[in-house]
């Protein structure tokens, strides 16, 4: 099997209406477990919100009991599930992306590494490490929404043996160019897949961009959702493929080369 | 004066005829400086050719008297040039692109450092160094084609403080998303303006995409070519829209964030 089908939930949440969200998130997945959806992705902070103004640890809403529930719904429909919410670790909050596999566990927690503007800055504690895991053929890596803005962080996954990146996000306008343009050039540029699930509508003010999107190795936008409106998109995954883009230059080879040419001056040495 | 006005020219070149490229060139040029373009650049190769499949250094064309026919050009329309050509060095083939400033010096000789495929890595021998230099109000660095598709060779300009990196490429399908998205992608994530010049139509068996293209520092779309045919694009570029771009956040600095979170993790570093 080397083939996963590969969805993304683009939707506009509640802020810090756990229980909403879950119900939003709850729809989503009875649709895409009937469509044949065998991973499915939420924006960044779907659970819980992301963009909450006043937010401290104390104001973190609780969602345990939500994640528990998730992972129950997992496991009966067979479903992977990966979205994002807030938390508070030891007093200070984070920006995580949980990752529930097909038969109902937890497999990966990852905390956003890049935080972006002074909001963030004030209000997360940044993560350290790589979350990676496997699903069926995909060897999955997450990131969240700003992270993935980095060439470095990609990089780091795809020479890792990455094949799938996962990015729950929370684009705002006027960054359009990320979701039209920079999700594809992440996937060519390590010949990789990406899929990119960003939330829509407006929360608190911030008026997001949409757009959530499915990247194949060759640069090629295999889905993507309007603009405006809550959108379900999925699109048929082969790990081949990978070796079809690579086909007549791999990057990750040819990286080696410029570093064995120039040791000392190469950047990413 | 903060403003520059750049000009692609894209346009189909005559395999290894130095006088019909020379005579392509001095019509754009003339056109160009016609319409106020202040540093006019041209595709890979493009006063030799690029795909000359039989290339060995004693059959690279002689072209050093159309340089220095293209230096008095320079001066007399007062127009800066960028422009790639073959070139045999100590026996060995070099892909170059040559920097004419608007006096007629030449500023820069740029040898290409990544390699594409067997064929190039036949033919040439790579560069190892950058090539950077002032126009006007903006630090140029220069790369070529396959150099620009790795994030790294960008980052490394950028760290250095350039504001415009200029790019004659031979980009052949089916690679099209280089030209309608990573372009953008490495103007938007260095917040730097990039000035991509291809060739269009057929040489030796070789079809080129097309599609020229000039973004801005927030991965914006300023000019772009049709993919079949001759063109002259050009846009007015302003370095202080570098600041308007890092207005909520600098890739740059957000990078020396991260590295000083994980100096040990982080690639790049």
């Amino acid at each position: 099997m080397n083939e996963l089908v590969v969805g993304v939930s683009q939707d506009a949440g509640v802020p810090g209406d756990v229980e909403a969200n879950l119900e939003l998130m709850v729809r989503s997945i009875d649709e895409a477990a009937d469509r044949g959806i065998e991973l499915l992705v939420f924006p960044e902070g779907f659970l819980t919100g992301y963009f909450l103004p006043e937010l401290v640890p104390a104001s973190v809403p609780e969602a345990q009991w939500a994640v528990d529930r998730l992972q129950r719904l997992a496991r009966s429909r067979k479903i992977g599930l990966i979205f994002g919410m807030i938390e508070a670790v030891n007093g200070q909050c984070c920006n995580v992306a949980v990752a529930i596999s097909r038969d109902g566990k937890t497999v990966a927690r990852y905390t956003k590494r890049a935080l972006f503007g002074s909001w963030e800055r004030r209000c997360f504690v940044g993560g350290r490490n790589v979350a990676v895991f496997q699903v069926g053929a995909f060897r999955v890596g997450l990131l969240i929404c700003y992270d993935v803005e980095f060439p470095e962080l990609v990089r780091e996954l795809a020479v890792d043996g990455v094949t799938l990146v996962v990015v729950p996000t929370a684009l705002m306008e006027p960054y359009n160019a990320i979701a039209e343009h920079m999700i594809a050039a992440r996937s060519l540029e390590n010949q990789i897949f990406v899929a990119y699930a960003n939330r829509c509508g407006v929360e608190n003010g911030l008026r997001y961009v949409g757009k959530s999107v499915i990247c194949g190795p060759d640069g090629s936008i295999l889905a993507q959702a309007g603009g405006g409106e809550r959108a379900l998109i999925s699109a048929r995954l082969d790990v081949e493929e990978i070796k079809n883009a690579k086909f007549e230059a791999s990057y990750l080879d040819d990286l080696k080369r410029l570093h064995a040419a120039d040791p000392a001056g190469m950047p990413g040495n």
